[in-house]
């Protein structure tokens, strides 16, 4: 029940295991790691897919020759392994021309060049058969609020966003963009900072219709916020195109840690929201379960493909978990005890106007708010339910 | 010059200076306000406005006469002041009964009677001539993931709204609602916790054309974002309906200290962008300057005013230092180098099609990255630039 | 097993399961709780001992006469249930008096009356056969940076320390300090922000044999510290006399979970610590295990004590959950393999000097770093295998 | 005023204007900076001295000859500038090597490794003339709990410490060693986190008295603690031994701003701290100003330069404004209605015992606590004082 397989859709970037660990104060510890091996290894421990992007797979600047060769091959190993392409994206951080960002650069050429990469990125995208495409706008920032016009920057960003899902439908390529916000780092704040900027910019879009989120759990929690509430909230605005796995231990630097290695809690009502949040207690979210993560630099080769393993099995035994905490009649007493699913039920009565409530005196004038007010919600005894779950105690 | 005077549009809650600075480990250290007298304060200090929840001026749980008397000897106070009532909102949370919320309570009849008092005091802010309404739902959200449907909260949470927005509508109150966001306190995760969601939220609604945000200095920095940006993207997206000034250090409880007393240069870009970010360099935001903070509680009554005049003086020292940075020669020039206005300019050109951007040689094929990327940007000088007008330093 | 006894020494205290629920956005939600119904609530539930401030159990400002009668009954229920009082402390936070601070105040005469309130109460605590006394200096600091004098605080802070620890030792009450630091709130900053800080000051004392710490979990994490290594660095310094457990899901206000419920795997870790951190592998730390939590404000009296059981339950069940990670020979495996043990050996051999290690070539001179560098330290597998133990996976 | 001169004693880092801009994200956008051009650079703008790890100087792994060249052409350039050399430091992080730590990995070849290539390093600081030899020990620490035991790795650090300070003291250097503590980044919990952790463990060294810290000013704001607070407890106890200096922008990866160019309020009273803040209103502190901070990576070199003067420029605004409020008799004033000075009064009375406070009724049985709760203590206009003087208003 903990071995992964193709059903469980698990997919890889492969800057995650292919991640040489150089990090701020650091150099490399790993070698680099063919995509080639990447596709076979991530293969061999159960995954469904792989992601990348552009210079992933092709270095920066390299000529179209060595592009295509490098193309070639990668397809040969997927159609070795059997592996997909779910996503794509584009790597608008590492070269210093995006130093001030891609879409949001104060320099018009460097606009139009990241357009351009991305563009040529998105029909090798369609070629592989991916169904999204990701926008992280890492760079889109500033580390000084008057270095940005935040407004100018936003409309940028639409400009741009707008244009490639215009593109995307005019070429029939049948992908979804999908944006990855982030608080900060590389830019002392990022532009579209959590999932709610994203919505909220996304609304207003001209190509709204196919333009979503992909959050990442340590982005969310580097704001302190929670995760599971944020991929939520993009459920109910119909706009989780797809999911970021990994883990962060709070408020601090970018972690990446391996899926269920941070905030344990968060993580298993997570699983059980995607899993089992759906309306009739099935699954919420049909999309690939995407590691987005980093082998520790503490890591040689034989680690990386530890943590690979690790992040499924992480996932793969909080799905279990989740299951049994579902099923388990004490739970479904509690959660009616605290009232999980009164919340479900309108305010309003089938066929009531706020009229007929205004005029309801039971709701206010006879309403006997102390008396309410003394009602116990029986939150904790819920919640040590679920962790018990959790820690796999089963009961009695 | 930093003298407040009317045509500065300040207010204050009567919670503010009203405060008798009870918090979670210490009891009262001052005796209650009487609101009369607040008003009369507030107007010899210069305000413009006075605002309040109906809790504020009504104790809950008041006789209808107490209630009329109380707001009839409130409308003296205005008169005599010449003080007005810009913006009114609700209490839903000191009341035990709304220990679980208000409009996403887990409990039907506290919905129920959430809206009740919701509408009951829009009558009221309507009879005072309020033109918005703030919700701030300080108590939806939890503390225990489990607790709580985060997708039927927000299902519920729009029924309210949109419920409370059609009500003034059809009152022709000409009232505009205002969602307040807050990350956490006193719920351990708050619904709409940011500026992002809240905005993402309300484009989700029926109404959503008469509800906008409300943001607090404070409550975006307690998850560590950047104020003046929030603030810029509610502008960019039409919804600054409202705006609550206070301050805050750093990510911790909230504080809500005097404005300017907490991140000052973030303060300074603020107002900058409040007073001078206007498309044509005029004011971005024409609403109340309102103030939400606590005054210490170390401070009797005299700290009280001392403190509520801090708030106005460090705005109007702001708005002056902003304006000399605005038309410092130096500034221009440092702002050019720096590419800020460059990004006003659309990436494409008039009437350049994407398809004639693939077409562009000069923009992909023939662009030179590397060199492009060699280009300073002058970010460090343009933002020394700032802080030596913040701090008064006068151009040689 | 996870049925609590005496023997496992669980203690709470009396403002915990006390706790009315008053927040600073909201009124109490439950009523007073008689001290004696506490401690054989308490004691049915397995405690075996009850902690207090002084005012918890005589209100500020009772009379002599109320006073002795309210401790009689209060030995009275101590007596009846056998629990006993392990700890005591005095509340220097409530009144207004204290609203600067007690032993820091910038006023004399309330740093005067603060250490006789202390004094008087270390007194009932003699009576009452503590071991230890905890000092919480939560009003300690303060908001603006020039409105305490940081030195001359601490100048003050140790001379009340130092006085109250000599009272102790000429009265031989055999009782020892535990300073318990916190970052914030209710002050801005607070002296002695995080363990290390409080670890500092002691080392500056006279009677620094008799003054230790008392960690708490969350006030640690409220500044993104490790709690796990803050404990670790105080048992290194031997000066672990008391622990405060409960939790707190990031860097927020103060939750005051019960344990568990926030970082989980933090808290595994911080039991195997406790339990099996001794140099023998035995227990590292002998006093009581002391929740100091908050039932949530939504619970009411049935959920105050399920919330107290479940402190408990969590402790009990990651204990055994840690027991069965230090039996785990795939667990000891992975540690050599981690070197988790090695650090344990002193980097300069017996008898070695510094002369001699500068001599030792194959330490320097012929040491070949890049093949050192290429070393995998195993450590994601070793903590996935620390998780899997605490989701109770068992091995195969 | 504001033009730096020698006598002001500011230092930079090699590293710092020598940073070439590579980030977790991005590959360099500055090419390498010959440190001899540094000196001459750095010298002119009106530093006084430049300081360095082993490896900014002497690449790692360079052959002895190339290290001798090296050494001798840097030396010309102090030479020819009259720049001095005031600290040095050890690179314990960059390399592969020290990818577990340096002093503390898991690793014993690789903690012999690393006190050799400090021995090396610090008689290079002695032959240069350097007083001050810095730790920073930002590999020491781990991602997982599990994986590293804390008192074992504080036991290592306490005998590389000691080793070192034994080795210093015998040779006759005449240098002190300064601990830098950093909560987080590149690890995920660094030991010895804060000034306090690293003062308490000064305290447990057999070599205490030569070991003191080096605080800087974005690794305490990354834990959210207030850093002039965290330099006064250094000072107090007489272990602020070197500064760093530079700014951040909240809890979040490093950022390594310029001084000044972060929390404002929190840097005027630092410098107002070590400017004033001795007991006669004379220097607190008389080491090097020491800018440790990095140039933007959107900075070309001519940015790295006028980042460079902004520094030193934002110190001597700073300590302009600082002077000004020191003598302005309206903040003496209000210093005075606060009690700042108060506290500095000890708490017994000259020659009056404990014994005697108990006898003084006065201070306890008569005291009127409700009246002694009334006062104000006028914190926030003594704030907006400070504020007003920092950003230049002068008194009327």
């Amino acid at each position: 029940m903990t071995e992964p397989t193709r059903a469980d859709r698990f997919s890889f970037g492969l800057w995650t295991v292919g991640w040489q660990a150089r990090d701020p104060f650091g150099d490399p510890t790993r070698p680099p790691l063919d995509p080639v091996e990447a596709v076979h290894r991530l293969a061999d421990l159960g995954a469904y897919g792989v992601t990348c992007h552009d210079d992933d797979l092709i270095p920066f600047g390299s000529t179209a020759a060595e592009r295509d060769r490098l193309i070639a091959r990668f397809r040969t190993a997927l159609a070795e392994t059997g592996l997909v392409v779910p996503m794509m994206t584009t790597n608008l951080f590492t070269h210093p021309v995006f130093k001030d960002g891609g879409f949001t650069s104060n320099d018009r050429t460097v606009r139009r060049f990241a357009l351009r990469k991305v563009a040529r990125n998105i029909d090798l995208a369609a070629e592989f058969g991916a169904q999204t495409y990701v926008l992280w706008g890492g760079r889109e920032g500033s580390e000084y609020d008057g270095a940005k016009d935040v407004r100018a920057a936003l409309d940028r960003y639409r400009e741009a966003v707008d244009v490639l899902a215009g593109y995307v439908q005019e070429r029939g390529y049948g992908i979804r963009l999908a944006l990855e916000p982030k608080p900060n780092e590389p830019r002392g704040d990022i532009l579209l900072p959590t999932v709610g900027h994203a919505l909220a910019f996304i609304a207003n879009l001209d190509h709204s219709d196919i333009v979503g989120v992909n959050p990442e759990v340590g982005h969310e929690q580097m704001a302190g916020l929670n995760y599971a509430s944020g991929v939520a909230q993009a459920l109910w605005a119909d706009k989780l195109f797809h999911i970021d796995l990994n883990s962060q231990r709070g408020i601090k630097f970018d972690q990446d840690l391996a899926f269920g290695h941070g905030d344990l809690v968060n993580a298993f009502f997570l699983v059980d929201l995607l899993e089992h949040g759906g309306p009739d207690g099935g699954p919420s979210y049909s999309g690939p379960r995407h590691f987005d993560y980093k082998p520790s630099r503490t890591e040689d080769i034989d680690g990386v493909w530890a943590s690979a393993a690790a992040n499924m099995r992480m996932y793969l035994l909080l799905r279990e978990r989740a299951a049994a905490y579902r099923t388990d009649p004490r739970v479904a007493r509690a959660r009616e005890e605290s009232g999980v699913d009164n919340l479900r039920i309108p305010t309003l009565g089938q066929g009531e106007t706020f009229a007929d409530l205004l005029a309801d005196r039971s709701a206010f004038e006879d309403f006997d708010a102390d008396k309410a007010g003394e009602r116990g919600y029986g939150f904790v005894r819920l919640n040590q339910l679920a962790i018990e779950h959790l820690v796999g105690v089963r009961p009695a």
